[in-house]
């Protein structure tokens, strides 16, 4: 299966190729100039090498969008809705996965910012009208997950109101090793999910711990 | 430190009472009737004494309130309000902790109650305005604590705005085998929390799992 990782130049994207080149997927690195795509690619197979992957290939963002089954948007919120819509095309009849939380820091603690009395998620699915718009890898602590040293038990609550488009992704979830899928129902409730991590965040500040994932146990 | 359990008739009072009497602690089980109290008692110590413990009390609900330092109000929410406003005096200067969470069922989803915009933990400490409240304990799969052989490893989310109350809570929570309390701020954030246990109901029932705890790791 093909999955591309729509701007992938953070931690979460990071984290996503190479460990989704691990899983044996066909990934590729978007970004909005083939230059710098190829670039990352390069950086993120360095890595993957080491694990005995480096398949990661860096394309053009629109291209990857073409070219995968499987898109994940990991721009950052505050860009991901108007490169969204540029992509509208290339992302028809796709599988588009949002790892979106509209997010802001006041005074060191993480505030969800409330679009359109919904989510991020459903925002894009708005956007992407003929996407299969899927929600996951929201509660996943970046940094961490792109250490590819770093050994993790998370759980990801997948939500979308497309069940076919769930399951793939659901499936995709669980061949990265670490991490659990767990159906959390319509793409509504991506409303509860995003609203996780600022808590997430702001626990771990509290307490004085490692950025947190989530475990349902 | 002597603990009531006010209203322990459900799983969540049954959990706490053997549990923190385990863990050391003066336990006193309320109930509106002294015979019931008592009557409970003797049930819980049954247990109790399998693992070691068993020194658990049953007293009517103002005694066991006047007598203890913390409170645990494990009344169904839909009765703890009005409970409480009749012990208001009894828990003047007193600890009191609310695990409570508004919800009912629809189509057998668990849906968060709104208690006036605000969270069950916030309207007991409106109406225990003499009193200390803290929120903890809303996130515990109740049948599973209450069953002393369950095995599990869990976190627990403490609110309050006094910060000594919270500080005291905490230490109890930490006394619990399983249990770990991470500080979640002011009273507030029960909001947050409180709707947690919907989301962890709803998840088990979607993915067919047993009753669902919180790590975060």
């Amino acid at each position: 299966m093909k999955i591309s990782i729509l701007g992938g130049t953070g931690n979460l994207g990071k984290g996503l190729a190479i460990r989704l080149d691990l899983a044996g997927f066909d990934v590729f690195v978007g970004s909005r100039k083939e230059e710098k795509a190829k670039k990352l690619a390069e950086e993120y197979n360095e890595v993957a090498e080491k694990f005995g992957g480096g398949g990661i290939i860096g394309v053009e963002n629109e291209k990857a969008a073409k070219i995968s089954d499987v898109s994940i948007i990991t721009i950052p919120w505050e860009h991901a809705f108007e490169t969204a819509g540029k992509l509208k095309n290339a992302l028809s009849e796709k599988i588009v996965v949002s790892p979106l939380v509209p997010m802001r820091f006041e005074n060191g603690f993480a505030r969800y910012v409330e679009i359109d009395g919904s989510s991020a998620a459903e925002k894009l699915a708005s956007i992407l009208s003929e996407s299969f718009v899927v929600s996951a890898f929201n509660n996943i602590p970046a940094k961490r997950f792109a250490n590819l040293e770093e050994k993790f038990s998370w759980d990801v609550l997948v939500c979308s109101d497309d069940a076919k488009a769930k399951k793939v992704v659901m499936d995709v979830v669980n061949k990265i090793e670490g991490l659990r899928a767990l159906d959390f129902g319509e793409l509504k409730n991506s409303r509860i999910v995003e609203r996780l991590t600022p808590m997430l965040i702001n626990l771990a500040r509290i307490n004085n711990l490692k950025p947190l994932g989530l475990r349902f146990d």
